[in-house]
This record gives C-alpha cells, sequence and structure tokens, in this order.
C-alpha cells in the first residue's frame, strides 16, 4: 500500500461527506473548523439535505465533485458506509484521485458487533482496491497548522486570527476524547497551544500509531512527538520504533493502562491489550522516552521542548522573586533526582548582590536567589541575565508573583527583551512561572506570543525542566557511547 | 493580652494609615478592595497626600477621626513607624477604641536587621500597651467574606457583583506571596473560590497561626481549615492543636520545606525552623491531618470538603463519558491506595443497562462504567442516580468530555436538579469533572454556581476524593475507639 500520509497533512482539496448545516452535528463543525483554520484550497461538503453550508457549495454525491478531492472525511452516521463506498468506487474508477479518508464516525468496529465490523471491512476493503489510506473510524479527526487543514469537530473556541499557529509538536493520541480535551485545554492557556500535527487514530484500521511516528520522524517541522498510548499490538516493534526516534527527536508519552484494573478498562475501550506496564516502563527508561503521568505534565514538557533548548547539564538555577512560591518550588525540585543546584561563581554572587535590593537572599542555599516581593522589573531581568551568564548555570528556573506595584505588561516585554531580543532564550532554557490566575494572564500572554512558554505553577517549571534535563543527559550519553 | 479577634474579622469602623490615589501603591488596592467587596461600615483613609481617595474622606493623622475605629491597617513605609505609633497612643489616651492592627507593609523583623527589629518593637509595645492585637508585619492583609472585610492588597480582579461570595473554607497562610498566589488562582476559576476567612499571618509578632487555628476551631461558619506552612516554633504545640481540631473538622495542610535544602530555603525565608518534615509527615497521618504536596491539590480539597459529604466508606465509583480519560483516571483511582471500586448489585447493573445507550461498558471492569462518547444529558444524569442508589456506593468520580451534539448547559442545569434540587448531593459526594478549557466553561460556571465543585482533569478528582476518604475513614476509626 502506498504511504499517502503527504495528502493526509497536505490535501489538494477536501470533500466532507455527511456535512451538515446544524451546529450541533459534527459535519457542521468539521466545515466550520476549515474554514476557521483558513484552509486555502477548495472543501466540498457532501450531503442530500443542504445547498450551500458555511459558505461553501454542497454536493449530493462524491462522484459529483468536479475537482480533484485528495482528501474524504467521513461523517454520516456508519449505516451508510456501504452507499458511500459504492459512490466513491464510481469516483474512483473515473478519476483515481482520493488519497486519505479521515472517518470520523463511529459504531466501527469498535463495538465488536458483527455489523460494526462488517461496516469497517466495507470501508478498508474498498480504501485497500484503490490504494487509499484510512485514518479511523472513530476518531476526531486531524489537524495540520503548516498547511491550515482542520477536519476535526472540536469547537475549541480560538478565534479565528489564533487559528494555525505553527509550532514544533505533533501529537498522536489513541483516544478520540483525550484528543479532544487536549486539543481544548491547549486552546486555553494565555496562548493556544502551537502545535504542528495533530491526529486522532481512532480503531487504526488502516494508519496506525507506527506509521505515524515513522511520518514525524521524518517531518523537519515535527521537533517533539506527544502520544497518548493505552496499547499496541506489537510491542516490541512499537518501543524499537520509538527507540529509534528518541536518538534523533524527543518523544513524551502518557501511557495508560498502567494499573491491571486500568488495563481492563483500556482492554474493554479500544482492544489494545496495555501490555505489562514495567515493561514498557523499563523500554522508555532505557531508550531516553520521555514518560509522563498527568494531562497538565504532557502538555507543559510538549511546550518546553518546542520553545527551549535541551539542557546541557543538570544544574538548574532556582530564582524566586517570592520566598514562599521558591521553597514550594524548591521541595518540587529536590523531588526530582535528575536536578541539581549549581555553585555559582563569586563573581556572578557579586554581581547578583551588586544589581538587586538589600534584602535579596542570594544562593542560601546555593543554586537559590530569593530576589524579593520589592523586586522591580530591572531587579527581575538582571538578576536573571547574572544567572544565565555563570557557566556553572545549566538551565534556570524562575518565579515570580506580580504584585501590585510591578507593572506587569513592562515585565513580560523586557524578559522577551532578554530572551528573544539579545536572545539568552537561545543559550540556556528558562522555565518560567508567574503567578497567578487571571491577574497575570495578559502578562503571560505576551511571553507565550513573543514564544516563551510560561507554567501555571512553580511544580509544573519543575518537572518540565526534569524531563528536558533527563533527555538532555540521555543524548550526551549516546554521544558518549557512540565517542568509545 | 485579650483575645480580640472577633475585631478582626467584623470590625467597627476601619482606617488604613498609608492610604493612597495611586493605583500602583497597596494603599489604594486596600480601599478599592474594601469598597469592592462591599464593607458595610465605615473606612477612613488616612494620608497627607489626598483629600478624598475612591469617595472616601481623608484624614492626616489616625488621632483627628471622630468615630470609633476598631481596626487599623498599616500600609506606610516601616520607617514611619514611630511618628504613627505615637499618634497611635494620643488616639488610645483618648478612646481607647481600636482593637486590632493587621500590618501590611515589609521591612520590620524579618529583615533581621537592627533596625527593622526596632520598628518591630515599637510596634509591638504600642500595641500591647492598649491591648491591640496584631496580625503582621509583611503580610498581605485579611478577608472575611461573611462581614465583608478585605484589608488586602492584592487584585483578583473578581467582579464587585461577585465579591463577598460566602463559603465554609478558611485559611491561614504564612507566606503573603502564596497567600497572594491562592487568592488569585482561587479567583480565576469557573466561580471565585468561596472563602470564609482569609489570613496572611506574615512575621507573626504577635497573632500566630496558632491563635487562629483555635479561632477557626471554634468558628461554625468555618467548614474546613487550609493551611500554608513552613514552619512553627513550637512544633509539639502546633501538633497538639491541629488534631484537637482534626477531631472536629478537616484541617488540610501544604507543609514545605519538605527537603533539607528546601528547609534551609525556608529558613532563610521567615526564620521559621521547618523541622524535621518525617516527624510532621508521621503526626499528620495518626491524627488526620490531611496533608497534600501541590497547590492545586490543596485547593481542590478544600473546594471538596466544603461542597461535599464526606465519604462514609471507601468505595468510589468510576462513571465516564469517555473510554481515555476514564483509563487515565482510573491509573490515578489505584495509585490512591485508599480507594476501592464497589461491587454493584445486579439490580444497578440492570438499572444501567436500561438507561444507557447499547454500546455502554457497564462494571467492566467491576465498579466502572464507561457511558460512551454517545451519551446524552438523559444517560448521563440517570446512570448518575443510579449508581448513587446503590448502598455498595460511598462516593462516585464523574468525568465527561462535553462533545458538540452534547447541549453544555442543559448537562449543567440537569445535574444540578439531581444534586441540588433532588438532594443526591447531599446523601454522597461526586467529584465530577468537565472536560475541558474554555469550552466547557459556562458549563461548570453553572454547577459551581450551584454549589458543586467542578474539577480540572480526572487525576484531580481522584486525588481530592481520596483525601475526603482518608478523612472519613479517620473519623470512623475516632468513633470506634470511643465506642470500645
Amino acid at each position: 500500500m502506498v504511504h499517502n500520509l503527504d495528502a493526509l497533512f497536505d490535501p489538494e482539496n477536501i470533500a466532507v461527506v455527511g456535512a451538515s448545516n446544524n451546529p450541533l452535528k459534527a459535519g457542521y463543525t468539521v466545515i466550520y473548523n476549515l474554514n476557521q483554520i483558513g484552509y486555502p484550497k477548495e472543501v466540498f461538503p457532501v450531503t442530500m439535505s443542504a445547498d450551500e453550508i458555511l459558505g461553501r457549495k454542497c454536493y449530493k454525491k462524491l462522484s459529483e465533485i468536479e475537482e480533484t478531492v485528495e482528501l474524504v472525511v467521513l461523517g454520516t452516521p456508519a449505516k451508510m458506509i456501504y452507499d458511500i463506498m459504492d459512490d466513491l468506487a464510481v469516483r474512483m474508477e473515473k478519476r483515481r484521485d482520493v488519497k486519505v479518508i479521515v472517518c470520523i464516525a463511529a459504531d466501527y468496529g469498535e463495538t465488536k458487533t458483527e455489523e460494526g465490523i462488517r461496516r469497517q471491512d466495507c470501508l478498508i476493503q474498498t480504501a485497500e482496491k484503490y490504494g487509499i489510506r484510512v485514518v479511523g473510524p472513530n476518531c476526531i479527526g486531524i489537524i495540520d497548522n503548516i498547511n491550515r487543514v482542520d477536519t476535526t469537530f472540536v469547537e475549541t473556541l480560538i478565534p479565528k486570527e489564533m487559528r494555525g499557529q505553527k509550532g514544533g509538536i505533533s501529537f498522536i493520541s489513541q483516544s478520540g476524547a483525550m484528543a479532544a480535551s487536549i486539543l481544548m485545554m491547549g486552546a486555553s492557556g494565555p496562548a493556544p497551544i502551537s502545535m504542528n500535527k495533530f491526529i486522532s487514530i481512532g480503531n487504526m484500521a488502516d494508519v496506525d500509531c507506527i506509521d505515524l511516528l515513522e511520518y514525524f520522524e521524518q517531518d523537519a517541522d515535527t521537533k517533539v512527538i506527544g502520544m497518548y498510548l493505552e496499547g499496541y499490538p506489537d510491542g516490541r516493534k512499537l518501543i524499537d520504533t520509538l527507540a529509534r526516534i528518541a536518538r534523533k527527536k524527543p518523544v513524551v508519552i502518557l501511557k495508560v493502562g498502567r494499573s491491571s484494573i486500568g488495563a481492563e478498562a483500556a482492554n474493554s475501550h479500544t482492544g489494545s491489550l496495555a501490555g505489562a506496564d514495567s515493561v514498557y516502563d523499563a523500554a522508555f527508561r532505557q531508550f531516553g522516552i520521555i514518560r509522563v503521568y498527568t494531562i497538565e505534565d504532557m502538555m507543559d514538557t510538549l511546550q518546553a521542548f518546542d520553545a527551549m533548548k535541551i539542557p546541557a547539564g543538570r544544574n538548574c538555577f532556582l530564582l524566586t522573586q517570592a520566598g514562599g512560591p521558591g521553597i514550594y518550588c524548591t521541595d518540587a525540585f529536590v523531588d526530582e533526582k535528575i536536578l541539581k543546584f549549581p555553585l555559582v561563581s563569586e563573581e556572578t554572587k557579586r554581581r547578583l548582590a551588586d544589581v538587586l535590593p538589600p534584602m535579596a537572599n542570594i544562593c542560601s542555599p546555593e543554586g537559590y536567589a530569593d530576589i524579593t516581593a520589592a523586586a522591580t522589573v530591572s531587579h527581575h531581568v538582571e538578576s536573571l541575565r547574572a544567572v544565565m551568564d555563570d557557566d556553572a548555570v545549566d538551565s534556570v528556573i524562575f518565579v515570580t508573583v506580580v504584585p501590585t506595584f510591578l507593572p506587569r505588561r513592562e515585565l513580560a516585554e523586557a524578559l522577551l527583551r532578554l530572551l528573544v531580543e539579545e536572545g539568552y532564550g537561545k543559550k540556556k532554557p528558562v522555565c518560567i512561572c508567574i503567578m497567578a490566575g487571571n491577574y497575570v494572564w495578559e502578562c503571560r500572554q505576551i511571553l507565550e506570543q513573543g514564544g516563551i512558554h510560561t507554567f501555571d505553577t512553580p511544580a509544573h517549571c519543575v518537572k518540565a525542566m526534569s524531563h528536558m534535563t533527563a533527555y538532555g543527559q540521555f543524548l550526551k550519553g549516546q554521544e558518549e557511547e557512540a565517542d568509545e
């Protein structure tokens, strides 16, 4: 079977079968999302029930569309699959243009009923006959922010002008609901998460995790790969693939079914055998595959890898403007055995003393500084600069709680100047937490729109930094092995 | 020294010394917050630099205010303390009305400088002479949502009409920045957290943790106590107090300085000796004091205790509308050893089969049901009802990801009908997670405004439920001991 995944992410025109004018239907949201993201080519709604949907002319049948269609989104009730495949065959005999089907409908093989399996067989056999790749069924669709494709029926409420922001994260989800949740959560931060490619793989009747992992492995625009994984029939092959990729780019996995009861639920869900979790866990550790345990941790870690340089070593300086959050952060820091507090030079300590208010705590304990609640914007920026200039420092965690008198917008702009304009962010990673809530939202938005990821809490900074540091150490170990 | 804490939370008029017309100054925000919360009595700004602030007539000196003043908020630069205390003495010789000072300024004893200590001594000696209690210095102030007092200089951006919502949570913070962060985060959820009383205790020059714990112990409006703790000079006394209170109402503590480096940072910060963490930890376990490790966990747990009944036993049913999030939740559930999956009756399973779509997974594994992405509002509500009606079920975790076709507002309203109008929420606790982000914000707001707390992720539900369950088991153990 041909590869054809290029046409999945960059199709020449898209037909949406089962399109609808009813905003509560998936067949409406797909058209809406394609409009919102600004898909630059043609979208052809296929439906018997409307002449026009959101400004797009409708067709009664796939076979009636005069122009090239490379991607077909299937959103009709599953029982209609037989008629649609007949019509697809008519089209393909004439034009042979369709390369990929994304089947966002459910009630196929996942039902484990005879009828569901028969529907899935019909879909796959027709597709195979014409060399068409199939994503799904029972998935929520795919997104490519580079080529501006969004076939999902997930409403994220991202404003149109913020849609299609390119990033380096490509994500694969084995659960549609988890995929939707991640999209919706990712849309609700200070700035929407800039994904590169996003795919919900559903039943994996054809295209599966490994196809996509290999695609992302080769994809120059994919800087980091994220994955929600329940299980995979050939665990060995999956691990081998992941291990090969992890030597080239970071792979962050939320693998569920850790517990035996969780594995039983997973088996009921997608029929995937979760496999002994300890085997996965050991393999992940051995091969530098980054395992996360919470949704928040996954999203933060992916964004950190996308936005930041991988730390060259384990020495992470903790710079805080607030005692309590600093101590809280220190506890979380120490929990992550990988991170170490650096011993900065006397010169750096002098610089800190010069630029900070007299009450500041400089390096007690070592590798930690509290610039105090009295810190101005300049105190924030100059202390960060001093710490980043020290050769003993591989990375920085930076925590601030913005009091009334500290101008929030100026703080964000000054940090952007240091990290982006002056290029400090290119030298070493800095995980920034600006607490808290709506009060600092605009300040975080300015930073995020400037390409600096911000974290909700100090402990979230620590998690992401520890994952990045562990990956950096893994790569270093690989290099050393290669040198031997 | 007299107790006088009643006047802290329900003062007859408030003077704000160091008030300001500059919105970047703390002395402005205090007046602003008192206006916003709708403090029903008089506020007297004291300043040399303005005649009126936010509609309040200003006074040059404390001693000039003709009416009774029970609470004085001190926001002037610390070096002015000597003059202010002289003026306070003039007032007290005449009127003897001031009962409490809340000193929100810094640069006192916490600086460990001779001058800082001298200032604090001046403050405390004057206060002692006239039987005045002092909160702070170096704190961010106090809030009482019942009596509509807010002396903090924290801007939460809570709209005026949502200020002063009464709840059962009373909170003590040993860090001003952590206190401010919690207020700001708490203000930014689907509905602002409804605190009862909130206090940042700063240097504890007079009023300390134990005074407040004892006050909250007696306070009928306080249903659950939260605390951010770095350390306390008399650890034994603190534990004894906490242990006594925990037999009456839940106490949730975020105790930092867990690590030796964190303890060192805490010592630099407030000079508090963190004490051996293992000692605290063992005592917390023994005496039913609930220990949390993250800010999110603390806020969720406090809100859960405030909003819900304490579970009668360990059997928690997991009801999910989404496979992936359900499995993710199951893993988190199993991690918390305290929770058990119940074995519901055949009758309950039949009821679930009757009310749910045919594809639903009923009790595979036991104690778990997946109502599927096809579930309607009625499927949600009736399956929850069936599960809650089963005697084997002590509590429920309920997870749903709202797809496009599921009307969000109707879902919230139907859940409110079951849990509030029909009183199901009074029978057993239900932790509800409605995923995710802005898309479900309004749905969560409706529930929260109806008194039902909602959680950001399934794992957050699990954490709160496990803390509530552990506390329920502790109380049961106490009763059994008493019966023997």
